[in-house]
């Protein structure tokens, strides 16, 4: 008899629910498509069917912990309602959690995509065992989340984590936010296609522009599978969003000390292309990971090893484990850990 | 019967003891030169007489919780030895917290300066209402540090906070930690005085170059008061200061979600001419400040004002209060607080 709960990612596209035991184990996911066109309350009701299914499905081998959803979008934790979510409009100001937990009779914990990721990822994926880490989501946008002793570290709002919005070039490209230059300009799926999209216009004749022309679901994908036949376009591209990671990387690596930096998202897909990029960019740009990095420690960097007051605490930089599924998980270990 | 603690402040140049009781009261305070050229054992043998003959002096009215110890460079918490100090060469891999300790027969802490400035904010200071806050130290170079719950956060090995050395200008000036472009670049009081050359190299029969010329003193503090006497040259150096400190504080805004960012240090009292930049980088560029700024939440800001889920939890940034004596205070704290 093991207890499990239910991890629920409620996409602007598809509705993910997994029925998860408290040691990790997936027991049941199902995939539903978010009919966001047919309203709120007809994807409340598609959710909350689903989720009554799987836990009287399982309720004879376990008790339900409770219920984790992870929503994009800004969160109130204290009311459990959504604040901004630009794929779920209609929802704001709606008491989400209480009316769940009205339906479910269970205990219900609302909370930001990118957070639920990062806490996936803690829990059973790359950063399982440390218990201060953060994650960086590289989706159509880039999100992130902090972990700290364990659990989520909201800040005074739940806004904490914003690492995509972290300037990377001061007068940059424009982002939706409002700034200019933000990671999320040159390290998210939709930077990689505008990246290439300047690439085509600024030479019509490359072979890159003729491979832009000849696939008509051009993507970040596509991108990456020219630059691993050596394009050096497509090479160049993916050099950036690593050289933006790695200057925004060495800012917080600077400033927070952790121990783990995941990158996760299907941007990460690429990591062979970019992920150079992030580690000479660091190497120059921090020097707490220059003191930290695993080669400094190990005394192949000479004099930067005798900087280490740690003593063998490294600064880790590695791809999540977990892939889409690095939310489900962490949704469902939400009610695991509340207090 | 108060208990009391000491704070020292060991810098490079002053060496300043002060006797703090648990209620935040100085009940005295010493100014001793550090004798650097004379070795590190005159300078401890200084610094404990000091010791001895504050707290004899006090003995009798309360008892010595411990001792506080605040030194610039980078500080192994476990050994109490400093690792990097580069006003206190020959310190490095010298047990002194152990030495201390042994001489004075009390608990001594060790701690990064610009973490105990910190402390010392939150603790008497600007931040003293507030659990969470970070301080920014704008002095010859650029420091910071964080406090959670009101203690100092030091992230994996001690050295979380390093805001200095965030990335303003990818291809920036160079600084000595080997980043280009880094905030102390741009916020610190060498990097005023550094702008101030470049610009009267640009305009050598400029009024700035004049009085740049006439002052052999000339430092921040006389490009601050040209400032407020409305030269052009001088507003605009310290605008640039408010520029890169806005970048910087956007991104940890973004990052950490904390109610209070405390901005301290000589560069500080200049605060009426860079300040106006620091607002208006910040409003630009961090979504979770145009959320959650003082303004935003009153209402007048319009529709951001809808997205604050924290319903009046503010992002404040402010002028330190305590001056040079913060760094005092936060090292006589650490006794206090230490569990």
């Amino acid at each position: 008899m093991t207890n499990f709960a239910i991890g629920v990612d409620l996409g602007g596209t598809n509705l993910r629910i997994a029925a998860v035991d408290e040691t990790g184990h997936l027991i049941a996911k199902v995939t539903l498509g978010t009919r966001v066109s047919l309203g709120r309350d007809h994807v409340i009701n598609d959710m909350c069917d689903a989720i009554q299914r799987m836990s009287a499905k399982f309720s004879t081998s376990g008790g339900l912990l409770g219920i984790g959803i992870g929503v994009p979008g800004i969160i109130d934790l204290q009311s459990g309602m959504l604040r901004e979510s630009p794929n779920l409009s209609g929802w704001a100001d709606y008491p989400v959690r209480a009316e769940i937990e009205r339906r479910i009779n269970t205990m219900v914990i609302l909370e930001n995509d990118a957070n639920v990721a990062a806490l996936g990822e803690k829990w059973l994926g790359a950063a399982k065992h440390y218990d201060d880490m953060s994650m960086w989501t590289l989706g159509t946008g880039v999100g992130g989340g902090i972990v700290v002793e364990g659990k989520i570290w909201h800040g005074m709002n739940g806004m904490a984590g914003e690492f995509g919005h972290n300037t990377v070039e001061p007068e940059g490209h424009p982002c939706n936010c409002g700034n200019r230059g933000c990671l999320e300009q040159y390290a998210s799926a939709t930077a990689v296609v505008r990246m290439a999209r300047e690439c085509v216009a600024s030479d019509a004749s490359s072979a890159f522009a003729r491979a832009f022309h000849s696939d008509t679901e051009f993507s970040a994908k596509s991108i990456y599978n020219l630059a691993i036949q050596g394009d050096e376009d497509a090479r160049r591209i993916y050099r950036r969003v690593g050289q933006a990671l790695g200057i925004v990387l060495a800012n917080m690596v600077n400033a927070l000390n952790l121990p783990m930096y995941v990158i996760g998202g299907g941007v990460s897909s690429a990591w062979d292309a970019f992920s150079p990029s992030i580690f000479e960019e660091l190497r120059q740009r921090s020097m707490v990971y220059a003191a930290t990095a695993p080669d400094a420690l190990s005394g192949s960097e000479g004099a930067s090893a005798q900087v280490d007051p740690g003593k063998g605490r490294k600064t880790i930089i590695t791809r999540a484990l977990l892939g889409s599924d690095a939310g489900l998980f962490g949704a469902a270990r939400l009610p695991m850990i509340a207090k």
